[in-house]
């Protein structure tokens, strides 16, 4: 769960700016740091800083720095804890000249690739996997930055999205099975790389298209070069949960519309689990709005904004004192009673992962006057962890792998509760089932995921 | 445009934690400054700071201090400059005994009453209209503070709704017209004093009621005593720009719902201003949501959620350089193309007031390939400012006021576009028509606003 | 125990860096906070903050406003906490224009004065004494800023020597006894008042004169007039201490080098309590190192610099932490063990107050295997406390107070003991001694210091 | 030019506040950065930080650590910018474990190093030559770290005096010819290492013994260990400026005061380059005072402290406006026209760089009214840059390398100007001559000094 997102302009127009700007439309992708790096003279710099992108850095510096070349990334730690040596880009000089790496994903093979460099001599500076490919470049000190990095992506297992900056170049890898979303856009002479559409909108690019599974673009000033990494797959595995739950709405991603396809997942799960006696029909703000949207149009049911979600929640922390703790969720979410009082409620999530949101919410619903709550997920249950990249919990913790559904219903207090269906899911995506990875419901990880030793 | 909160118990029970939850529910209403105040030892403290409640203020310290009794406020710049000084609640310990004041509204005889007081030695420390009620009450020394202060508001003109801490007493009053809301509640043994109702759910407070127009509520141990501020009108004269736009949606101000009079507003929309075309409605995020909601189940035309707002952005300050510019009010808000393409859109927005947002997201909207594009206000033409808190501009720069209907359509670059009427308005809000004042929309101020004399 | 500078350019060139750099020769008089005032368009200007000058306040920002008189202030707490609120210079815009006010002393009749005026409606902001004075003035609205400010003045008792800033005016004032020094200065165009001499030197400035006791003097474009305190004594009656121990050496204080009047307290010391057995002559660094120089001069004893001071201690907070307390006075001072060896040695400090660090050091000079030492203090013993504006504990702290010199001799731990009388301290200043306040040695406090009664 | 301190446990006692406090005594040897890094369950922590110990390093925090082996360092930049990742100790994590290294000195083929590292892999983090020695460790991953280390000293050509955090173990080593110092120090179970031995007086410990040119002592829990760098030289070459200026008065380095020696400095001074008709002989502070003390005692003309040093400066940066240019090094030291005026003074410093100091001093002495000024240097001129760890400038700044004695007595405005010279340098130090580096006296630079050929 972070964000990648990279400028390249031909005419050496400065492009720092709308690297700050893409970030800044990333953010929903991670809060706990931010950064970008350039090059200047051959030489790698780096701005970087914890929390939110205005937090993190300063516009006004980006704004004055004339780097026509540049990459950003957002990061919600998943493989490295949160420390600020782990924020990206990583950068480094190293015998070849300046490199710099933003990612988005999960090495599955980084801890072999770890032992094995720092036997060569590697020091790691961070607890992060993105490190190795540095290392792994740096180690092929002979070939040209280009050939070390492609060498290095064919070593890599797992999930990766990568936005690399080297001296003149700007490149953009996606692993072969294109777990995460990237994509390429351009404006005027700038062509840019970015983890999802609404970051080229910011900056006003057009959609040029995805990055395909497997490939990796090189960006130059003569301009836009394809090339292959050197493994069997490329065969297209692309995470659902990034159309469920994790992209923003007003992205395209892998040439399907999230808004669309959460609409969708709403109006099948009104037809595969109606109810009847429902008055109004609520989305849980924000992430199950547009199911909840989706619901009340198939089911001729008002739809209400019903759950206010408190705007400046989600970028502030909250000290979990004794009186937060009784307090609650309420902090972030306010049920109106003026609404929900002596009515019949359908409410919608897009996914129920610890269950405990949802219980409190429930229980505040109640609290605010409802005659039933009626809870409806917009994706099938959530049984197993992600190793591509989402921070989701282990099996002990995701509440559909601990109780069937009558006993999850009971745990969160809904007078009924009813998930979407894999097919439902699948089709309302609009994806060939077999380029969709639905590991996290189904635990149908890759085949083969980590096939290949190493032969360095 | 601030918001204030105060809390009591009269059993000791620390409350300074509630204080800062509460602002932090209210800060929709100013987020420029926020601060606290109680008393301790018979000396009043405070802490204040610049920007957003949780930058403002830290928790951690608040939770640690064992006060029984407090105010606070989170501040939008009406009179006095945006400046640390102005930050509220003003407090002072005079000669007799500490006193700190939370201040939403504007007094329109401030400057008299600055005058006045300097000449009797005076020495004011801010530039803000509240500290001459410091000052009225300094200058009655005599007097026993809560006596001092009662002689303090005979003596103010204007809008005032005040959270008070004298030492043992929380004071809560409000102007005789009642320009601003101002509520009462109650959890366990403390009371509470809210702009707002949702703040008083964020603590757990029940609502108990409204303070009514020239009510003084004196808080404390031994329980609740109402007084009357010795002046003729109370009449109710409340602000109808509150339900429009101001107030947050799950708030119940003067026995009427946000919520309920918003979705009225876009149903009586929809009645008087149909558009037969129309393929989907969506609404100004996030201001005209609920009217566009309201306008789309009256007109059976499909709500869309199809402008993405930001969430990062209005906590955050975006530098305006040129690029910034350039990109201007995409920033903010991302029309999803997905949705508009090939489409005639009807869009919702609360009120016009510069008329600079409508005409860049109507021209945004187009770009991402609307057919037409037809804008429905909820509420009459704004064409006069407000003098009682509200910090609209001057007539010059109204919109409305500078040109009529159809220069206005052309301006904003719109198909079409209509105001609701004010009758429409007060139905919507449901309150009588004489109680309400809609002086921004008609230009009818209070009459003898000004009326009394000073007799110091 | 603070400083004070101001600077008045008749052409208008700016000077607010001058006044920094004023405040920085002057820190030895107050590390605690720093501050500085000026006027623009008629309003008053400050910038203070806690610590040193150069945490403060900001040279660059100051170099940048192109004030042409203004006032500063270094503070070291007498009356009033260590505050920020309590940091001077303490302005305001009261009915007749901008005031701002920098002072040295301790007024003695402050709580009266308010108490008065918190009865006529003053609120105080600070709880420091100068405050006083800005209330007074303001409650003589009816008269211009300078009649006020001299009427103001005839109301204090006590020590105060100022630099007042009114628009178009800097005023130097001093009480009509003269405690505390204060200096006039001039380099071209631009009139100094300071502390201290050495704070004209560092601008380059010429020691014109000192301020008179009781003497007020208006600076302004036309030129200076010295007006009148209308109040009997302005006979004199400076602080002895100044030259023991206050001020810097490089400064002459009416009329006397302290740094000769230091050397020549050491030379009668050492006539009047020799030590026929020392080797060696060390001073307490650093403020004891003029009389030993001087000391050994007179005795014929070669002098060593052998307690070596931690140039970076003074200005550095160490925290009091176990392992602090263990290693004590070592942080700040190490005698150096190749000179004391084996050596009998005198050692020469200013003066003793608690007793704490003597006896540290006399300790820690044994340690460093010192054969003898003898502690020789080259002004008489401190016995009582100072109401004029010096810092000193209440009697029963003092260690001369508590005991007899055989018992201090013993608690200190020096082989032995022995103190200039008054006389020779009076002859070594070399002022005649009716104009020497001598007060913390004699206990002969001012008669008649507050003889006048408030006649408001 | 840097200070490093290390200190081990042998029960497990908290030693991070010691190694504060011995940093605290040694920065007048860097005032750039600080940092301490200490190891815990097997991996290397730091804090480190620019600026001055006490705003570097939070003493709070390290009393709080209980961390029984730790080593620190003060930072004055030779090799490697002002950078903040150039700050030490520079730490790792490598294959064989954790590691911190805190270096003195300078590494004369650290260019040669880098290369041959990088070529190899590594990615260096810093511009600084230390962390040649981590990659030189971190390149021997099938050696354990003692080894390790070992074999990497015996590569490094130049300066070098360390100290080293293994886990469970703290080595010194110091380069074959010693040219920095390194002293060894006891106090009851816990043995320190430091550059001086002023920083074992101020943790109450006591010196020990240098550590040896070429030797590398092992400190673990079972005792001291002494290994020896297996390279040829190993015969002292001790720099002379350490006596000369560098190091504090109160130190003792390889077995000679330094107080004394600069006092003896002075003496000779007196002898060789006396002045008859001098009234008074003062030392330009600080450094040249204890010379001027010698040259007083030896010529029987009275010492007095005439130039007073400001005692905030140095540890603040004062911004070179152009008033401040103006004023210049009055900033700093005020010489005291009391006791220059008419008067013929003798004025000692400890050496002249480029010269700037000196001629601005001269002509403040002449401004306060000297009548004539004498300029006595306590050692040879300084003619050659330094290459082992001083950061003296190339020779074209160096004044006495640019002009005669007579040109630079006219360059500084000196009535008379004289030098010691090299015999008496060595002499007043009490060392061999083969055994002192004076390289930046006479030229005479380490022969062979770059003699083995790097075999890796």
């Amino acid at each position: 769960m972070c964000g990648v997102f990279g400028a390249f302009s031909a005419s050496g127009r400065p492009v720092l700016e709308d690297v700050y700007l893409g970030l800044y439309a990333l953010q929903h992708r991670g809060q706990e740091s931010a950064g970008v790096s350039w090059i200047d003279h051959g030489n790698v710099h780096s701005l970087k800083g914890m929390g939110l992108v205005h937090n993190a850095l300063d516009q006004g510096t980006l704004s004055s720095i004339p780097a026509s070349s540049a990459i950003g990334h957002v990061r919600y730690s998943t493989f490295g804890g949160s420390l600020f040596q782990n924020a990206q880009p990583l950068a480094a000089n190293y015998a070849r000249g300046p490199v710099a790496i933003a990612h988005n994903g999960n090495l599955t093979n980084a801890d072999g690739l770890m032992h094995y460099l720092e036997n060569r001599g590697a020091i790691f500076q961070s607890t992060c996997d993105t490190e190795t490919i540095l290392h792994l470049m740096a180690h092929q000190a002979h070939k040209n930055p280009l050939d070390a990095l492609m060498d290095a992506l064919r070593r890599l297992e797992g999930a990766y999205s990568l936005a690399v900056l080297l001296e003149d170049r700007l490149v953009a890898a996606r692993d072969p099975w294109g777990f995460r979303p990237l994509v390429l856009g351009v404006r005027d002479d700038v062509t840019y790389v970015a983890s999802e559409s609404c970051a080229l909108d910011i900056v006003g690019a057009k959609l040029l298209r995805d990055v395909e599974p497997g490939e990796v673009v090189v960006i130059d000033a003569k301009g836009t070069l394809s090339l292959r990494i050197p493994m069997t797959p490329r065969k297209g595995f692309h995470c659902s949960f990034e159309y469920v739950y994790f992209a923003r709405p007003d992205s395209v991603l892998d040439g399907r519309s999230v808004y669309q396809a959460r609409k969708e997942l709403g109006r099948r799960l009104a037809l595969r689990c109606p109810c009847s006696e429902a008055e109004l029909v609520a989305g849980m703000p924000d992430s199950g709005t547009l199911a909840a949207l989706g619901y009340a149009e198939a089911s001729a049911c008002p739809f209400e904004i019903a759950v206010v979600r408190n705007r400046y929640v989600g970028r502030t922390f909250i000290q979990p004192t004794q009186r937060v703790r009784e307090i609650g969720v309420r902090i972030k979410l306010n049920p109106n009673g003026e609404i929900f009082r002596d009515r019949d409620a359908v409410v919608v999530d897009d996914s129920i992962v610890r269950g405990t949101t949802a219980s409190r919410v429930v229980s505040l619903i109640r609290d605010a006057g409802a005659r039933s709550v009626h809870l409806r997920i917009a994706s099938p249950p959530v049984r197993f962890p992600c190793y591509y990249g989402i921070d989701t919990p282990c099996s002990e913790e995701l509440a559909a792998a601990r109780m069937d559904l009558e006993a999850l219903r009971r745990e969160v207090g809904a007078d009924s509760l009813a998930y979407l269906d894999e097919t439902d899911l699948v089709e309302s995506i609009g994806l060939p089932e077999e380029k969709l990875c639905t590991a996290c419901f189904s635990g149908r990880y890759l085949e083969g995921g980590t096939c290949h030793d190493l032969e360095l």
